[in-house]
């Protein structure tokens, strides 16, 4: 057999199959199994969304191959949106539809980094970050992020790590592993760092319809005179519409790194899947009292997280935000995979070791409470208490 | 502004945007437009496959993420399905499914060659397998097919190509743009070369299912003895159920070959749009006589184009098969790009210029014949009796 790709081939496999298996081990013993582990949303989506779904998927206007950038109307509407919600002023040409914000970032990377040019991330990291660059021949550097600084970098660590070197910043916020938030002013204080410097800013905000604090803009980016000449954002319906299945996420850029993304995304697939564009389009102004009802919810699940394990000796919460908490074990001698394998094994708790995401987090796991609902939450205090680890 | 890639900045745009618009520039004085440009089926899809799209689109069952190599149910029936066309045996652990075939070709691509590599080509290509390579960094190096031979590749040329860089070796059969089938007996011996040389056969076989002759394997390549190791086999649902929109494609690969692709598509986008996975699935057994008819009916309008062309001076088919047509236009001094440009916006009828598809080609255009019906295809007779170019 002739040889892989090196790049490809030295790759880990997949994490989240190997963390079901896991779970799949569980003898029940302790009650149901609780799946903190993907980041999914522990509720079904909206009906009027699963009707618009059905009607557009069983239309033949979307049938056809479609624009590259995205349908016409989701566009607008997620420039509108987008305007709103950061208050600035997005026109549908800043706006590239692509097949979920995994691709979202691929094209992104691509478009500003080529094989042995080096995009600068955090450490914990979210892992697809991470092999995707690996798999494309770009280098990877990590600032760390520091549990006494609840996860969020700070920026002179992130100003020594930018040599010539560097072509972009990658981060994620909410962030994904740890669940940290960063504040508004520290993305301000990062964005004028990636402008001193000429580089880029790639911003994957998959979880912000999900942040503690309703109608505040997460940052004030897309309202800065030159943004499209700095900052890529990042954004998943994944999460926010419940729809992970159908493949849908947006890129919000100037209009020349749209023009580039396009050309990476010809290449990929064309064009996202038209009938949920469609059918997003429609959802996207129609369930925004619902969305803001989940993000009540998230709410609500992270304090019975918080409750939860207050009463656990030795377990710690380092920080917790919208839908992930990063968790310290109390086991310094076993690593988070051991731990992460044995809770799901002994416990019926499924969630993903730190050392997924990064060197160092050995001592962590992290917990997508999300998942999960107030009541299944309240019951890991009675499991934890009970696991050995042994 | 920070620099882009320099590998996506020197890529050409998307093509087919910029020949729509000389479609959109004609004044319908010659009658209605004639669209002979993107490969899309000029039929809609069976209401039957709408229905089913329709229902699982509705479905909640469809709306997490899923498997990275495809559903369950897709697999197996898509892994039957090809058992059956190439009299192999072929087992669902050998299917990955993707989104659309480009996305096929790119992990494909990946899987085998990273950058610096090499990866053979024909001359005239599919572009896009073309920036595809360009973009990841992948070297390209293409062998000529002579309209002598009818577009197909010399054995003995491929052969003198594969120098010790070369990974892989990317053919297209049936062709595009040319339209070639390359017979049996050439993709085995093809095959051995592959194996004699130790390099990876990519083959994308999109346009398959429209083979002008019915119930023979297009190859017996899946039939070989140790095939995994050496061939990568890549399909598209788009064309075969007129489903492009919904994006939906296929590898057929070694269980090794199928497990690094797994990586690379974890990466790009997690998994496959399901709802049409599931319906596709039902649909593969169910409409085979309705695609055995669609086969009937492009076979149809190939009689049609070679009889129209037949009448008109100067104008030359020189490969034509399922789909498509390679057709030499009478005007030596001009390139095909100037052609085909003055027979949108004068004649009403768009196809895709021969240089897009290689160095050397400026005597040719591409005629997606399938994408027009019979009665409109013989309109070309009178359209191109009349036009000038002048
Ligand atoms: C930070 C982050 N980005 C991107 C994604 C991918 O989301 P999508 O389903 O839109 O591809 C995820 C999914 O977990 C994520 O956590
Ligand atoms: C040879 C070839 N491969 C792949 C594709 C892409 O097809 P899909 O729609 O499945 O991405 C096409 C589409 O025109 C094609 O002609």
């Amino acid at each position: 057999m002739p040889a892989f790709n090196p790049l490809v081939e030295k790759l880990a496999p997949p994490p989240v199959p190997s963390v079901f298996a896991w779970g799949r081990a569980y003898d029940g013993s302790r009650g149901p199994l609780i799946d903190l582990s993907q980041a999914v949303p522990g509720y079904p989506p909206h009906p009027d969304m699963l009707t618009l779904l059905g009607e557009m998927g069983g239309s033949t206007a979307y049938c056809g191959y479609g624009p590259i950038e995205g349908e016409t109307v989701l566009r607008r509407a997620y420039a509108e949106h987008v305007s709103e919600v950061y208050g600035a002023e997005i026109g549908s040409g800043n706006i590239h539809v692509t097949s979920g914000c995994n691709e979202a970032f691929v094209s992104a990377a691509m478009a500003v980094a080529g094989p042995g040019q080096t995009v600068l991330m955090t450490n914990p990291f979210y892992f697809n970050h991470e092999t995707t660059l690996a798999m494309m021949g770009v280098k990877i550097r990590t600032v760390s992020c520091a549990a006494e600084d609840g996860f969020v970098p700070q920026v002179e660590a992130l100003a020594a790590a930018i040599t010539p070197d560097v072509r972009a910043l990658a981060l994620v916020s909410p962030n994904n592993p740890t669940g940290a938030i960063y504040p508004a002013d520290l993305l301000r204080a990062v964005f004028e760092l990636c402008r001193s410097r000429d580089i880029w800013l790639i911003l994957d905000e998959t979880y912000r319809d999900f942040l503690p604090e309703a109608g505040r803009a997460p940052h004030e980016l897309f309202a800065q005179d030159g943004w499209e000449d700095r900052l890529i954002g990042l954004y998943s319906f994944s999460k926010s519409f419940c729809i992970p299945g159908h493949r849908l996420g947006a890129i919000t850029a100037g209009a020349k790194a749209v023009e580039q993304i396009a050309k990476i995304m010809d290449n990929l697939q064309i064009c996202a899947p038209r009938a949920a564009q469609a059918a997003v389009a429609r959802a996207l102004p129609m369930l925004a009292d619902w969305r803001e009802e989940n993000r009540q919810e998230i709410g609500r699940r992270a304090a019975a997280l918080r409750a939860a394990l207050a009463q656990v000796l030795d377990w710690r919460i380092d920080a917790i935000g919208a839908y992930f908490a990063f968790v310290r074990h109390p086991f310094p001698s076993l690593d988070s995979a051991a731990v992460a394998e044995r809770l799901a094994k002994q416990a019926g708790i499924v969630c993903i070791p730190g050392m997924y995401f990064g060197e160092g987090q050995e001592h962590y796991l992290r917990f997508a409470f999300a998942n999960a609902d107030v009541p299944t939450i309240a019951l890991l205090e009675e499991r934890l208490k009970n696991f050995a680890a042994g």
